[in-house]
């Protein structure tokens, strides 16, 4: 128990009526963590933080009763999904309670190009229930087989699939979100098109996301290949290349510099030593086109059918974050960033910044679509020393036009491009959450008016 | 009967055995024809040009042997199929044997994401046959009623769907083409992969193609919409956004400037008096995020799915250089150009050519992907008053960073934004043509060695 007087609990619990709660503390303390801890800084801060209670909705109706009773007791809400974000998204700060909404898993309907779920759903369960009928997920994180749809819209903003469909942000990606307005007299909105954005990397802080309409892209065969490469640059040069090749159907061009994939566990054998690599999802007919795209300049040492059953690893849990977690498992001393590329220089300025930092920062590149432009994200893996220097770096990338989304902070301001919240969100917050009581702090622009 | 001397042609006829011929020659006349007519230029140095045999080949073996017989009685060959190229790509410059290769219209497989037809199969008709399977071709002019697929191979660059796939030269557009070779002993050459480029707009100069395999998309329900805007420069803003956002699924996007649509025939009632607007299919799935993107900026006058069936006009027709061909319904003074804008300075040239230009180019953009980047291509009405003029105007367009494709010329290499021949396909035509017998005149860089 955290900041909570136990009769003050007593009483919110008692209200609940038959909403499962947990309140045992280890359970309690655990599941109010995400994986912060890939950040030194983010470790030391949000260690320890801990909701007092987790509720556990089985519908709509639960999370409508525990918005309501918990505006009138004045307690935090802080949403959680599959606990998979790294910016402690689902940390609460001020304890309280942690809503679990694992249980809100329904698929309402899948129909041609779109699907509407639960926010819980796990996106593994919806992407296969999709896929056999046809369809798949426009985009998903590389947790993918842990995430639920809320987290990922709540906490992303993009991942496998925006190498075509760009990330969350854009518009179509996102079709409609239904929230629960944390009020004593709840309402029901639902936001469509444009205005579902008003949750996208809200952290859960403008209401509580219960349903989520997301389009879905013509499911295809995926092969999952890797190509060495002696070079870094030729990785990314050939990379871009496949990027910018519209013919070609993929789901991921990941460029990996040598040494990253020593540590790729499964994958070893087919990671050479000493080279870099090229990790892509191909769409099966375009496999020969990519092959030819490639010519003589690499060695294809992967090409095997996308696998997610139990036991087997795809490659695309090599890739985005993925990438820093296979290094962590063995080495806790690094840590990541989050740049993105400028698109007009994509290849100059990830040679400039190779160039800068030799050895300390490690690339790995995420070509993706942004804005309707191909160019590439990347998360390198950060040999750590401290937090100053940690800075520094990152003032190095942004001082030569790579941008930062950073990812050693837990505020929805702080880890933006821009350093402030979206507009939009912050205004609806006003009418989404008037007492500033869903996550608190973690979007600090908002002062309640009440 | 132009250049042949009646024996010769009876001996080469006899050679060819029971192979259908036309001779009769109102009709030959005909059928060497295509729309050049367009390009006044083209029609002056055009009219009046024909082969003096049409050849009709009923399969493959057919093609072997007509080649063959061409080869030994040093008979021009060239190579027609639905006759809706714009440039002279199959007018027989030199007289000789008109191939139609309409005969050639087998669908020997679909697969998942691919397709293999005959080139003279009708691309509406295979079209049809891959959306009963659930994939649809990735690009198609806006004859697809008329033309063929070795016609859109062999004459044509993009068009409809190219806003997603990009151009028929991108990296995986054309998967494989199989040609015959025009010598004695002809020679069946099976061009994969970044080979298959040798035939793409080459006008039938570098080989017979035979067959083709083509890529599949997964097929949408494609909904027709006009928006209709008070000023150009609208629908060319917003058409640009539509054509960014990589999470809204389209096949086209076209805006056309006022008085175009006045000349629209049957979707009159979609475009009020003075007004610009911006022609659009929309994946279903996709309209209301487009919808959403459009905002108030606009007014949608037509919202229907796209009906291709007999005595209905799809929307597609109105667009790409369908535009050109309403006007010319009831105006024959004018014709057009093909400009590339600059990827990095679109709506900026665009903008400064209307300026430059503001009646006698009426503007007419259709977005692509180029290589990767979003652009327009643009095919402008002029209202012609000479050559020089013409010429000019293209002069004009060039020095301001707008390419221009020349469609005022017939040969391979002045058409072209570099004015010559592809390496690969001049190299390709001394195996495929050594005698240069294919489509002579047309690939003017080509000397035979022989």
């Amino acid at each position: 128990m955290t900041d909570l007087a136990s009769d003050a609990l007593d009483r919110l619990i008692a209200d609940l009526g038959d909403i499962p709660v947990v309140t045992e503390e280890k359970v309690v303390r655990r599941r109010s963590r995400d994986f912060f801890w890939y950040s030194p800084i983010l470790n030391a801060q949000l260690d320890g933080k801990s909701a007092d209670l987790i509720v556990l909705p089985r519908d709509e109706q639960d999370v409508i009763r525990i918005a309501s009773v918990c505006a009138r007791h004045r307690m935090p809400i802080t949403v959680r999904g599959g606990g998979t974000g790294n910016y402690g998204q689902a940390v609460p700060l001020e304890g309280g309670v942690l809503l679990d909404i694992s249980g809100l898993e329904s698929i309402e309907w899948i129909r041609p190009g779109a699907m509407r779920v639960g926010a819980g759903a796990k996106m593994h369960t919806i992407d296969a229930a999709a896929q056999a009928q046809g369809w798949e997920l426009r985009m998903h994180p590389s947790t993918k087989r842990m995430a639920t749809i809320g987290g990922f819209v709540a906490g992303g903003s993009g991942g496998i699939g925006s190498i075509t469909y760009g990330g969350l942000r854009e518009p179509g990606n996102i079709l409609a979100a239904r929230v629960v307005t944390v009020e004593e007299e709840p309402r029901i909105i639902e936001l469509r098109g444009d205005a579902a954005q008003k949750v996208n990397r809200a952290y859960g802080t403008t209401g509580i996301i219960t349903a989520l309409e997301m389009p879905l892209a013509p499911a295809w065969k995926w092969i999952d290949v890797v190509v060495a490469f002696d070079d870094f640059m030729e990785a990314a040069t050939f990379g871009y290349e496949a990027a910018l090749a519209d013919g070609i159907v993929k789901k991921v061009l990941s460029p990996i510099t040598w040494p990253l994939p020593s540590y790729f566990g499964s994958l070893k054998p087919s990671c050479p030593e000493g080279k870099s690599v090229l990790m892509a999802m191909i769409a099966e007919p375009s496999l020969d086109s990519f092959k030819s795209l490639l010519g003589g300049r690499g060695t294809i040492t992967l090409e095997t059918p996308t696998d997610e059953s139990p036991g087997r690893v795809p490659l695309y849990e090599y890739c985005w974050n993925h990438t820093t977690l296979q290094v962590l498992k063995s080495d806790r001393s690094v840590t990541y960033l989050q740049c993105l590329y400028p698109h007009d220089r994509v290849l100059e300025k990830v040679a400039e910044m190779r160039q800068l930092f030799p050895d300390e920062v490690l690339q790995h590149l995420e070509f993706i679509r942004f804005g309707g432009r191909v160019t590439c994200s990347s998360l390198p893996v950060i040999r750590y020393t401290n937090a100053d220097r940690l800075n520094e770096i990152m003032r190095l990338h942004e001082e030569r036009g790579v941008f930062i989304a950073n990812p050693h902070v837990f505020t929805v301001e702080d880890g933006s491009r821009y350093k402030r919240a979206d507009a939009d969100q912050l205004g609806f917050k006003h009418e989404a959450d008037p007492h500033g009581l869903l996550n608190p702090g973690k979007m600090r622009s908002f002062v309640s008016r009440r």
